[in-house]
């Protein structure tokens, strides 16, 4: 990609002929087929030589982003289709460029998978292309070219991706500009993904019957809500925003840190996902919708570009006996801790 | 670092009451301590929001190369010094900056560790700690800022490094501009890198007396030719460059295809590293110094910012009889097959 070194064209076998060589070749024509849709800033020069060159439009900035996903960790081999996998290395880059609200430019990847992977399995594909499958599918909805990056066999498979986008200079949403007083909203439903994975937990055998993209799997095809971020930051909307990747009760939380702020949320009006319970909403992660705070006195459209948008609670002042976020039910007001949740490679150590 | 997910939070072991939070405040502290450093493109809003922010200068374009490096393929936890991988991690991703002539402007490290590397060990030190020596030590040399990255646990040491670079628009170096009757050149000497892992390999226990920088370690701590790639930019010296990475043989033919060119080399003209044999220059890689052509009329200094410059041979035509490469010795002339060096990884196996 961006750089072949001879001990990488060396350390993947020798596949129809092929090898390293050939897979980077494979990557390469793929990753050309969708520069066709690069617009604003340029790209030059991808995979091929040392480095990619970007050339950014006047009077912006470039917004980068790198999201580690580790076998074991972030996926598993013997559950997750490999298009989802390289769905889901995508998203999450590019859910960090939405919630700046930044156009996505050009995205890098780097690939360590073990050498079966690179061989043909028991339906002739290879893991490797089902992952490529997966990830170019959503960069082409999105219009990212993959302009470069790195190959490597490794005893695990992990990928790193390197997504950067464009914002006009000074305009990136920020965790940073919450005020008390400003109410808060979410797109879209929470707790979703990690309902939809603890039904595939239940039964791990329908993993394998999501090879590709469906509306209603938000764990294993999750939609970053990049131009909800890009409208909310050309509509100077938010005060502040984030994505939901680590769920709603840690995602606020760093809203609030970062702003000097307080948070009030109430949990009867947390949309839920399909089959999703309440901790799963505030703690499950991985829905990758946006959470934004915004000015009372701001009017906001109850969808954007045909996602629902729902006032969840407001901002309010920082206080030595207050918690950073309040739950407010039925039964009263809580402390609302910041627990993600527990991830499901971890459940099974 | 950039984007902290609840399950990278959970995934470290609790060190001295810290963790992985307290290990990303580490890495932020440390990595703030250099932006001081920052001039010309600035870098916003680093390790800490969504996305690090980069404001390129008017006129200039980035360079972006990402470089991954995997325990037990680039590098031995039981061999190399923590200090020496973090320092080589970096100096990859420098070196291909280099090549193109690019000033260094932000690097973004995704790292992934086992546990039992960020628990302190035998000297009370973790090993975390001692990489970031190694990769500080060489980022504040060149002012290079860690502007963000990813952290996770991992069953395997990996580290994926990000850099990106300025260069003024249309400037960069390419592998591509060579033309027949161009002479070739090289920084440096050729093979030392293999040489001294030939003698570490003959006697691992010196791996460990090697924990800091040295001048005369180009294995375990290369210098990349950054100032002089960009010299070679600014003073418009080179038809083509590229960086020595996987060994002249495998690199020069990189040039070679690019720029639809033939090349030969005086193997008696090769400057060899401190105990090289010809096939380590040719061959041996990770020398990381830079190779280059020029215009037979262009004057090249003997010197290039203290470091030797030495004509090895020229560009010729493509012809169909002829290797991509010819390599010229007292015997005679042969075509020089890239063939890297063997990467010691795989003598393991």
């Amino acid at each position: 990609m961006v750089q072949k070194r001879r001990t990488r064209q060396k350390s993947l076998p020798s596949v129809d002929g092929g090898g390293e060589l050939a897979l980077l070749e494979t990557i390469r024509r793929r990753a050309a087929g969708i520069t066709a849709f690069r617009t604003g800033t340029r790209i030059g020069l991808g995979i091929g030589d040392d480095c990619a060159l970007l050339r950014p439009a006047p009077g912006e900035e470039i917004a980068v982003t790198t999201d580690l996903s580790i076998e074991s960790r972030h996926f598993r081999l013997d559950w997750h289709p490999a298009e989802s996998v390289g769905h889901r290395t995508l998203a999450r880059g590019l859910s960090d460029l939405a919630a700046m609200g930044a156009r996505p430019v050009a995205a890098f990847l780097s690939l360590g998978i073990p050498a079966q992977l690179a061989t043909a399995g028991n339906d002739g594909r290879r893991w490797v292309d089902r992952f490529l499958d997966g990830l170019m599918a959503l960069a082409s909805e999105h219009k990212v070219p993959l302009a470069g990056g790195d190959l490597a066999e490794s005893p695990v498979a992990l990928a790193d991706i390197v997504l950067m986008g464009a914002v006009p200079r000074g305009k990136a949403m920020l965790r940073s500009g919450a005020k008390p007083g400003d109410r808060i909203f979410v797109t879209g439903k929470m707790g979703g993904a990690a309902a939809e994975l603890a039904a595939l937990c239940a039964d791990p055998g329908a993993f394998a019957d999501h090879t590709s993209f469906a509306d209603d799997a938000p764990h294993l095809y999750p939609s970053p809500r990049v131009k909800q971020g890009i409208w909310l930051r050309k509509n100077r909307i938010a005060t502040a925003a984030m994505d939901l990747s680590d769920g709603l009760s840690t995602d606020l939380k760093h809203i609030c840190d970062e702003s000097q702020v307080a948070a009030e949320v109430d949990a009867r009006k947390i949309p839920l996902g399909r089959h999703a319970t309440l901790p799963m909403a505030l703690h499950g992660g991985e829905d990758y919708e946006l959470l934004f705070t915004a000015k009372a006195s701001t009017t906001i459209p109850r969808r954007i570009a045909g996602v629902a948008v729902t006032e969840i609670g407001r901002v309010v002042p920082m206080g030595n006996d207050r918690p950073a976020v309040t739950l407010l039910t039925e039964r009263g007001a809580e402390a609302l801790e910041a627990k993600g949740w527990e991830h499901f490679s971890r459940k099974q150590e």
